[in-house]
């Protein structure tokens, strides 16, 4: 099996790789670019700055003086295996076995006899090992080896990498266990990955392992920092919180492990927990595209309904790691809810974040870009998160790396199954051939131009005995305006967030689900103070913007309003909508008695999907309209 | 004399501590906390937290190994020397001039020979000197070195200080010669501390050097880095910049030594440089409060219009830099503006950072708080610049002892003389003593109960021989509305930003003047997307806020809304005005198709001068209050 996450008992059962194929479509699209393009220039890259060459000069012996990259280079190395593990499983790609195959080689030949592997310390001429756990990142480094080697062996390739992984765990498992080094480490991640370890294994130390870091989080281990020890969750025990809070990757990082403890121990308090806080950010600290962390400094969540769109730091990697939590969730309690959250995370964080051809990138998404500003210098290795455009590879190139990893097992995502069928959650052309948890065969196929057209059609290429059920997601803009149609051709509208058919299916029938997918204004919360008075577009799961390059004579974005009283009109993959240009009056101070501003020039304003933007060069950007 | 600023020429002329005494009022109050409290508090925590034993280590031979503080500390103990001297110009008190003293004997003892002075750098166990020019700060220390020398020579006190300073600056200007090391400090501030030099001591060399530091800048001389080199205003030579930006403390020191450097220098293309600039940063990135910094990450102006309340950083430093660097202007040009934002940054930036007591601060400056908390720990260090509630100490305490400076020297902002009479720029309780350019003695006594009420009654004490002018500013929210009232009983409304009155002056001739404080709604530019839907409540300079403690039940203030076609009314020392708590529904997604949120209940809204919010313990917060 090759499924990214495998609980040994949930609610709903995951399903393999190969057992998922997409076939056509949107991430379709993204998942070849990301296996022609993405991939080999993550490995270019890595080779280019020397990040790969780290473990060599550590297999030579050489002086640590010289290394190369942040301190948690090894961990990009990581995750790139992984995907190239998982592109291995979808495509069979052999070229792509080959080169894991020796990454694994060369990262396996840095590895200590105790099983320690970190090219940053413990070595001459750098730190020694864990001599800074706060921001040292070397469990952070082990969680993505051990990710990796779960999906190499889960996948059957990458030469050593599971048993270098087994290693490196052992050595873990060893170092920090109770009564030796109780520590945390100040990235989250492991706690995952030796969840998942566990479960491929079978091997139940690395499973309380990774509840022990989880349950000693919380109580003041790491020091306290400019950011504060939420920055690191370690200002209040997992159990305890109520709310994501501190540096969003970490947080949900912690979240995802969290809940792998919780289902893989059936502890029902740690998993509520975590629901709970689920809820209160997605209600509360969480962007219309899906996006988390509202805050540049720390790239941490803001308070509540602190998301200020053009401070919108939404980190691609955030927006994976929610991915990941949502996931796990989805599996534990069957609910759509999660699913939703995904695809919205999918389209408008993991979609914008990659450029159409997959060799640049953004680390952190705005939903406002308020300057133009110059082109990027092409090969540009940019020192900063934030950039106007995306930028071809990053000092901290953890994004990249991780949006791999995603796409290449993003089949994963599609369906589930449970002892009474199978459940659909996300939209794509694909065909799906698996068993459900009895050994019954099933096989569905589904067609769709979605999430262009609303229409999605699921048939069955191979019914399993007996009675089963085929659930279709319906996501909450569409609940009540959705229209479903069973085997025998009766047409019903959806009511709740799934469509369910039970019954004996035969080859060849299908379910067919129209979703409304035309244009839609949103409005925010009256607690999201920056952007009241505004309004969003959504079309389907797609969040749009106006970009200054399809306003008349390119004009700043800032001038437009809308009117939301009229309808949107789809136009050619473009929606076209009323409003008007206001250009400001120039003042010497901003504040006054009396507004400024006059009623501004009617015009038609082009919306086009966030995804899309920044493809054409400098621009200025809004999500959030000013309403006339 | 005792000027903090004193031009060789310029459009007015300063007058020294002495020749202004500030005699009652908030300011005065204001000055008498800064003596009694806030000079021992700061001296005590820095010899509690070993930054004057750095000095003590040095002399001794000690190795850095076990240095304490950051690595500007060293700053701190020049800005408290600076603070020490000025106060002792205003009061007179032996006490001060003795632990002035004592400190500039602490800081002789560790020079060495060749001038060079910095506890962090260039011994055992510490990088060499000049080894981290990005971030190291020796020439920035040396900037607050020179300033405290300056003020110790200016006042006559501090015994060997100025000394010290001038043997600093010519190991400065040796070092960092054309041809010698080319190289600039990460963190200006040297520049206008090198200029002040040149004007006390008549040494072109400081000049020239400061001009060439100035000059040096803009040019990628130091890294590129995460933040940008605009961070450290790099980017861009300081003539070819349109926009303060980057680090706002940096940004507002260099331009302030650059307006010394043109004014010495008769550099007006340079002079015009900085006036567009302060122009543009006025117009566009200048919170309400006159707080500049919109950015926590980075400390730093962020882009036009990006002002959000509840990520005001609005550093302390950078409000007292902006009075620094409006000061010179004003000197420069004698434009009334520059006094406005004086005004308005003295009573909402610097009046709010500093607790009633003295003991506590605030680093940054938020418009919004949105989280109550708990009460601070007492005698914390806090390692966050920002903080719920004043600090009583910061590991970066740059704002306390900068804030102690100002205030020590506050007398000195309140007028200037010309060769036709005097300007009053500040209104408060004062006499003020001192002659003409050519020589004629003028006196007057200024009495007002000002913020609070509008009126104050200049009177002349001692009348110049012949004719001379009187001027006095109206702040530009009193232009047209103001009246006032000259020596012969006739009265006037102020049509401009200035009331002149110009005749032979006799002694007890009186000009009053009535300013309309009454409390006045202002609403923000439409650019500003952060407050769209929102106004603000001000009364004469001060910009008031609502706080949760005057709300019933101690609401949180997000729930309210105002009326803002109604009049606010004055309650005793607070602002009443008619609104409504809007408690909001909940919902699990904060976007939807229709607004949620019903009227509210309609309620009288209590508002208090915003630099007294957080007096009261853990609040929430607002100054900008969206409309029903």
């Amino acid at each position: 099996m090759s499924e990214p996450v495998a609980p040994r008992r949930s609610r709903l059962r995951p399903l393999g790789i190969p057992e998922v194929r997409i076939t056509g479509g949107f991430w379709k699209e993204r998942q070849q670019v990301n296996a022609e393009a993405t991939l080999p220039h993550c490995l270019s890259w890595m080779e280019r700055l020397g990040w790969l060459g780290n473990f060599r000069a550590v297999a030579e012996g050489r002086s640590g003086a010289e290394r190369s990259g942040r301190v948690f280079s090894d961990s990009e190395i990581y995750k790139l295996a992984e995907a190239m593990a998982w592109e291995s499983a979808r495509s069979g790609d052999a070229s792509v076995k080959a080169t894991l195959s020796r990454l694994a080689a060369e990262v396996g030949a840095a590895q200590q006899p105790d099983g320690y592997l970190n090219t940053a310390f413990g070595r001459p001429d750098l730190p020694p090992r864990y001599s800074d756990l706060e921001w040292g990142h070397e469990l952070y480094c082990y969680g993505h080896l051990l990710h990796a080697g779960v999906a190499a062996g889960r996948v059957g390739v990458g030469g050593e990498l599971l048993e270098i992984a087994v290693r490196a765990a052992d050595h873990v498992c060893r170092t920090f266990a109770d009564g030796a080094n109780e520590g945390i480490c100040g990235h989250p991640g492991i706690e995952m990955s030796l969840v998942e370890l566990a479960r491929l294994t079978g091997e139940q130390r690395y499973l309380d392992q990774a509840a022990r870091f989880v349950e000693r989080r919380g109580n003041g281990r790491l020091a306290d920092i400019a950011f504060g020890r939420s920055y690191y969750q370690d200002d209040l025990p997992v159990r305890a919180a109520t709310v994501l809070r501190g540096h969003a990757v970490r947080a949900l990082y912690l979240a995802a492990g969290a809940v792998d403890v919780a289902v893989e121990t059936d502890d029902d308090d740690l998993l509520a927990a975590i629901i709970r806080q689920w809820e209160a950010t997605v209600a509360r600290r969480t962007y219309l595209t899906g996006g988390m962390g509202s805050r540049h400094s720390g790239e941490a969540f803001g308070d509540d309904f602190e998301l200020p769109p053009d401070r919108s730091y939404s980190e691609t990697c955030a927006g994976v790691a929610s991915v990941m939590l949502s996931w796990r969730l989805l599996l534990a309690t069957g609910e759509p809810r999660y699913a939703d959250l995904i695809e919205r995370t999918l389209y408008n964080v993991v979609a914008t974040a990659m450029a159409a051809d997959g060799r640049s990138f953004f680390y952190a998404n705005t939903l406002h870009q308020r300057v133009r500003g110059e082109p990027l210098p092409p090969d540009w290795v940019s020192p900063r998160p934030a950039t106007r455009l995306r930028a071809a590879w990053n000092q901290v190139a953890c994004c990249p790396n991780n949006v791999a990893r995603l796409l290449a097992s993003l089949s994963a995502y599609v369906a589930t199954v449970d002892d009474g069928g199978l459940q659909l959650h996300q939209y794509a052309d694909a065909e799906i051939s698996t068993r459900l948890p009895d050994g019954r065969p099933v096989g569905v196929r589904v067609r769709t131009d979605y999430p262009d057209r609303g229409e999605a059609v699921v048939e069955v290429v191979e019914a399993p005995a007996g009675e089963s059920t085929i659930s279709l997601r319906v996501p909450h803009w569409a609940v009540g305006r959705a229209r479903w149609t069973d085997p025998d051709g009766q047409s019903r509208t959806a009511l709740t967030r799934t469509v369910e058919v039970t019954r004996r299916f035969t080859s060849g029938e299908t379910i067919r689900l129209e979703l409304p997918v035309a244009p839609r204004w949103t409005e925010p919360d009256p607690r999201i103070d920056a952007v009241r008075g505004s309004v969003a577009l959504e079309r389907g799961p797609v969040v749009f913007c106006v970009e200054s390059v399809d306003l008349p004579g390119d004009a700043d974005v800032d001038v437009v309003r809308v009117d939301p009283s009229t309808a949107p009109e789809d136009r050619d993959g473009a929606v076209a909508v009323a409003g008007a240009l206001v250009e400001p009056a120039s003042a010497d101070w901003p504040y006054r008695t009396g507004s400024g501003g006059g009623p501004g020039r009617p015009a038609e304003i082009l919306l086009r999907p966030y995804h899309s933007w920044a493809e054409r060069g400098p621009a200025t950007m809004r999500v959030w309209l000013p309403t006339l």
